[in-house]
């Protein structure tokens, strides 16, 4: 056992105490197992209409698993903050008909119940990762949790918040790396891919990467998705949208369905090296 | 107007739109007046006991207001978590007791009520300043509210979060600097005092400084509040607690009370020289 | 053209203007070329057996050249500086035993010369990337130059600093990625894969990665080379030494030559996913 | 001693062994003694006239020192990049005439001859805190030596880059702080005035800071050059240009000779709190 592996070594998430991989099922998809999974859609849900559009051809293009914004965490309060309930039940509607999994954001603890009853998936974001009261209650569900990591949290504190849920009694969490705040001015974050490493070598929780938000550059999104995958992440999640210059939010760095269609045929064999199979 | 002036000409705490500084009234303290308010207290509230002993102390050294964590957002789900509402009811006891407004963290929007039952101002950590439930909710109550700075927010995400609370009808609010992430090992946080004279030029909100978390080192605690008081803050918020070797949390930073009372001494001058009163 | 582009549209770096990828062409080995460049070796140059014994074991596994620091730039001034010349003219004698192109970083202006004479690629280091009198002065040698980038420089730093090379007369340059400064404490730097990227994406300069100094953990090497590769860098530079623990630097991060021939074995599906080949 | 004590102990710089603070004489300029120095000037030397236009005015407002760059460390290969030794010969010219040490930078090795042979201080800039070799040299001179921090250095790296001067057997040596680069964007750095108060306790060098190049905001200049006396400052050094929206460079920085003088009135009462005198 490495230092590192011993800095783990009697949390709940460590893979010393817990060989086994967990796998996250969801409806069918398996996180954490053989196959790679690709979760894609738009930053927010908009219309039903687009959504299903998105929904359509990301399914078309090999994607498992559909996401989309209801509640957003916007850093102004005159920017749109999301559809809400309705917003969730347009997703839920959409995943159905498209026999896609569906995963959306909760940011507040008293929407758990609400966002439980119409996603697959409760994913945590960036800004609440250090939201320990909306971790607790997470870990009283029994629904899969989506984990990002905090803009500035160190891996040791993105594991400890994984272990929160652990310790509430939910295992079924899987870690997300979207890129640390940085210096540089020419993406919006630094996508650290050894975190994803690290935490594949130290936990025995599934790992996915965004590269979407990890980068915030449409031309960027490909190369980084090559690259998790190579790291040993066991999917990625990719922000799409048919009209990219129009999205209410995140058209920087939106694929159009094209080029997701592009992105799933070139992480093929570099998927394959890795001795991962894409749906 | 100069360039970021401009940037925040448009929201509700832009000092161009309303010239005159906020003043946030409690209990007898004015935080943005002429005075410099002094906070100070134990990270969290252990005992009745030495928070009785802590408060006796500081108040009688020249302390305003009485600070201490029933919540406590802890990075180990198996660290200390606060005594929740006991603890609140202990802190509001003592306070009164003492004659002292106290101020304490809400971590989770389901707690707003019960925290402000019992606190003069609600506090948001620096790991929630991008909980924008809990802004929101914020902005609905009646009370005061503490916003410290997120550990890797910039200025302009702190002000957007302090604009949530704004826009939603609740003006009385003071900006808290407590020190950002960085790569210095030596600090627990970099101290940014340059967005206290930042905040002060573009915002009419009130502006104190966290020494204590700010810097993480006991013996920095005294110069950097000197330095916050010469960049311009309205006060300073101080860890204190009488054995600090015992305390179940944050010991490192937090000075003794014999400390406190020599800052409170070594302040003075640094205070008249900014043209500010201790009380 | 997309903004970022269009940032470096004047400079001679730019792939817009130059739209052929430069090929650095070193006794036979092309960076730049469709083979991708391995680079291996200890980071000091110790006693001529060990360095004999390491570019054995590596040139057997399949590296191309040879590295090794005979002038260390160290943070302290009592650690081991390096053997100097001394360092040089065994390094130059091992390669050619080996038929091995050499490396090593040159730190001041003055030695130059010194370097140049035994050296075929000059190394820049991370510590150097913003002296510029050196930049201008390499801008004026023959000798193709490795450029790491600075631990704290933006991309476009980094782009600006290859430019004072090739300003200078000099085309031959290699960009290296080798991890930024970050508030992470279990690797010793954050590595940015997106800006190996960036880098392919905008100039017409060879990247390289480092993920020896990139991470500072040995068993984060081997996924953040297959990483690498797959964000598309056409080279990894790896430090290797035979006993890791009795190195007199970096013994963390090194491979034994073991390690470093599983490596050369799992990396070799990821190149050829991207449709490099590996000697 | 506590911790971080310790952890310099055995060094030159320790105070611990040391215990009397050094003070660093120029021509009837005591740094680091009762008086606060302030040093001010241009960025760059752009023509005799400016200089000494300037310099009579800074002087007059009670500057000690006169700071003006001929080698200048310029991001960009196309910028101004400084006037060289006839910037040398004018800056010794204009500190005669007006009685005024003078204090520039010096880039490489080489010119350390040229450098020191027109100014009374020479300053390493923050871009070549870690070029060793430029360190080693200084150590072999007579000359006061200004080391700024590395833009991304640690408080440890900068004080083991000054040991290097000690080692070497100049013992002159001033430490400056001028801002670390962090995420936020409407400053250029952020100014780390616990780095100057830490550097204070651990050392017995004087420690100066720069809130042009801290902030690289004009209206901040003023607030921190008060933080920065409060927080233990041996002395502040601040751009200054007639016409700073003519300025070859850093005009957004620069004070006007005007506003440098209100903020020579302004920090005097700070001076005085902290029982220093200002000429």
């Amino acid at each position: 056992m490495n230092a590192l592996a011993e800095k783990v070594s009697r949390m709940l998430v460590s893979k010393e105490n817990h060989p086994q991989i967990t796998e996250v099922r969801v409806k069918g998809c398996v996180i954490g197992g053989e196959q790679l999974i690709v979760i894609a859609g738009p930053c927010a849900i908009e219309t039903e209409e687009l959504l299903k559009e998105t929904a359509f051809k990301v399914r078309g293009a090999g994607a498992d698993m559909l996401r989309g914004g209801a509640f957003k965490p916007r850093t102004s309060p005159y920017s749109f903050q999301g559809l809400g309930v309705v917003g969730l039940e347009t997703l839920a509607r959409v995943g159905e008909a498209m026999n896609m999994p569906v995963i959306t954001e909760v940011m507040d603890s008293d929407d758990i119940p609400a966002v439980a009853e119409y996603a697959d998936i409760l994913q945590v974001g960036a800004r609440n990762m250090h939201n320990f009261s909306l971790l607790k209650k997470l870990g009283r569900t029994n629904k899969p949790v989506l984990l990002k990591r905090g803009m500035a949290a160190t891996v040791e504190e993105w594991l400890l918040a994984a272990e929160y849920i652990l310790a509430g009694g939910n295992s079924q969490v899987v870690l997300c790396e979207r890129g640390s705040r940085s210096a540089e001015k020419w993406t919006r974050n630094t996508l650290d891919l050894s975190a994803v490493a690290l935490a594949k070598e130290l936990t025995h929780l599934p790992v996915i990467v965004d590269p979407s938000h990890g980068t915030g550059v449409r031309s960027l999104v490909m190369p980084m998705a090559k690259a998790a995958i190579a790291a040993g992440a066991d999917g990625i999640i990719i922000e799409v949208h048919p009209h990219p210059e129009k999205a209410l939010s995140d058209g920087d760095q939106s694929l159009t369905p094209r080029q997701f269609s592009i992105l799933m045929r070139e992480i093929e064999p570099v998927a394959k090296a890795m001795g991962r199979r894409i749906r």
